[in-house]
């Protein structure tokens, strides 16, 4: 069995930490990403909605169990070293109550969001109290360190080779989901373990979607290409957004283009910590407001990444303070219904000196 | 706008027509899958965990709602004729408490699992009554159209195609990941749009891990293969295991492997409507007993299939009688720690006759 790492010590470290804070007598872990940063434990890709409980973890002062069905007991002795395992048979709230008895556990701050309402009315009718603390639990990833910030500029390295692969191997008549899966097959046979996502691709005005499915559109010359695609590195994600043109772009194509291009750059630029991930928001939206396109920009500026492709911090509603380690992306966008929509995005390092980019292709209008 | 099918009418009425049974006045729809069955809506892959509540169905005598957040109103409103696509901000509590009391609904019939504590929460603080009604709504799609059916065959045609193109191609000195990447990329470009899961291939004593993951284990020879893989078409999937041996398999793992697929053509034969699946697991699970085999086979026989890869009926803890139009899996399987792992699993058809195989791949043992 691998020994416990300096990294694993220092995050139970701090979910210890964060006990005391919710008044509480532990934690109960619930949503994979989380699971996994604490105590590495994985599920089985697509597992999450029929392996029941599985990965949960209980934390608390003395106590640090794994609860795994019967599939993952071998999986996770090996997995995560430092964690007691034990084997459910599926009846949480029965489980828990025993588990928390042993350890004088009367309530824990769990993930309401994360955790069916059966598995919690269960746990709570079994005579256990749960406090919502999702905003708390949250907060534990969102710095990240030195190593996480390294796997996912891995994945954005990747990222912006995909992309230059893309930009050599595109040509006009393949339709968005051969593109979406040119995407998938370049990243898994060049050392990527899966996708964040679905690519998006949406050829000329069905790119005005911002969340559209890639379809058997084919990609025609003379109109936009919006590609929205990122890969996972070591559970680590990527996210980057480029649009280019197929063939010679119209004046307003190029013109909105620039506004979207100039509200990142500025937004990179303005990323400090300290500053409310809120007030990055309104750089970049300010700035499409003073070149006339401030009503089109109808989300929010980005998100953070990580484990998670989306989590903390949602600049948007982050009224707190950035911190040194944040990881997020920067993704201005316009969209006009019918006729074209332009994203350009990149997944950001927040440091002491400002912003760096973990995705940097080409921003430049890229005209194929 | 597409009409409405008759599929989608017949639909329609069964949920309809349960609601009485509940004892509530509508139904409140949050799992994919049966918002897909439904109403016709599909999440891009991968949104479950951050599209909140987007597709949720509200179904009572007079009102067929979908709820989705803007980036889905346009394809709601393409995808889903027949219902009326409203769009949520988010707020769970306030719309659907809104919305309910537009229509003078008080309680609603939800599914507890698969709805967050968040939510159900948030619903029954906005003054909605929710009962936990996951049973009765899984039985909802529990016996298949010929559509289905049809479809689940296509899934397992192609299953049954790439296992054939496996036997070709597989050679000693692959690494397990090597191999489920050739299982997906020859899945996505032969028609598929995405695998149930991600293919469990897994070399020698590997086996014995009911759901190991694929690793960089190398396939050796003179040791058993075991592939437990599936795909999805238009929708519906197929799940399929089968396993192999590399080079002269020992007289053990002939014996065992000749238990294994006598209790698979057992429990095939036996299939029969008004049969209670927890009796078909029996048939199984005595003929690996009468084998000397019982101890080994430390899972159910098989689960129902369709729209996910693992649905109602759960044979094993399936009571009531099996019927007609059922689609589920054949899969007993015997595991040695340490040494090997057997299964053989495929997707079978419930008629008035019997079973019909959907997956169809030889089951006597191939050596490679």
């Amino acid at each position: 069995m691998p020994g416990v790492s300096a990294t694993a010590t220092s995050r139970l470290q701090r979910a210890r930490a964060m006990i005391g804070q919710t008044g509480t007598d532990g934690l109960l872990i619930s949503s994979p990403a989380t699971k996994r940063w604490l105590s590495g434990f994985v599920l089985e890709q697509g597992e999450e909605h029929h392996s029941g409980y599985s990965g949960t973890l209980l934390l608390a002062a003395e106590a640090a169990v794994i609860l795994v069905d019967a599939r993952y007991v071998e999986v996770a002795a090996d997995e995560c070293p430092g964690w007691e395992v034990r084997r459910t048979n599926g009846a949480i709230g029965a489980e828990l109550s025993a588990l928390a008895a042993e350890h004088g556990i009367s309530t824990l701050a769990a993930e309401a969001a994360a955790m069916p309402h059966a598995d919690w009315s269960a746990v709570e009718a079994a005579g256990l109290r749960l406090d919502a603390a999702d905003d708390a639990i949250k907060t534990l990833r969102v710095v990240k360190d030195t190593d996480e910030v390294a796997a996912i500029g891995r994945a954005g390295a990747l990222t912006d080779a995909c992309f230059a692969h893309l930009m050599e191997w595109l040509r006009p008549g393949l339709t968005e989901l051969q593109v979406a899966w040119e995407i998938e097959s370049w990243f898994r046979t060049n050392g990527a373990e899966a996708l964040s996502f679905q690519p998006l691709v949406l050829a000329g005005p069905r790119g005005s979607m911002p969340h559209g499915h890639s379809s058997d559109v084919t990609v025609a010359g003379g109109a936009p290409l919006l590609i929205d695609f990122g890969c996972q590195v070591d559970g680590y994600r990527s996210d980057m957004t480029r649009t280019v043109s197929f063939g010679e772009p119209s004046a307003t194509f190029r013109e909105r283009y620039g506004a979207v291009r100039g509200a990142q750059q500025a937004a990179f630029e303005a990323a400090r910590p300290g500053m409310p991930g809120s007030d990055l928001d309104t750089v970049a939206r300010d700035f499409l407001a003073d070149a006339g396109l401030g009503e089109t920009f109808s989300h929010g500026l980005g998100h953070g990444i990580g484990l998670d492709t989306h989590e903390a911090p949602m600049l948007l509603d982050w009224h707190a303070p950035l911190e040194a380690g944040m990881v997020f992306t920067l993704e201005p966008g316009v969209y006009f219904a019918g006729e074209m929509g332009i994203r350009i995005e990149d997944d950001v390092h927040l440091t002491d000196d400002g912003a760096v980019r973990l995705t940097d292709a080409p921003r430049e209008l890229l005209v194929l």
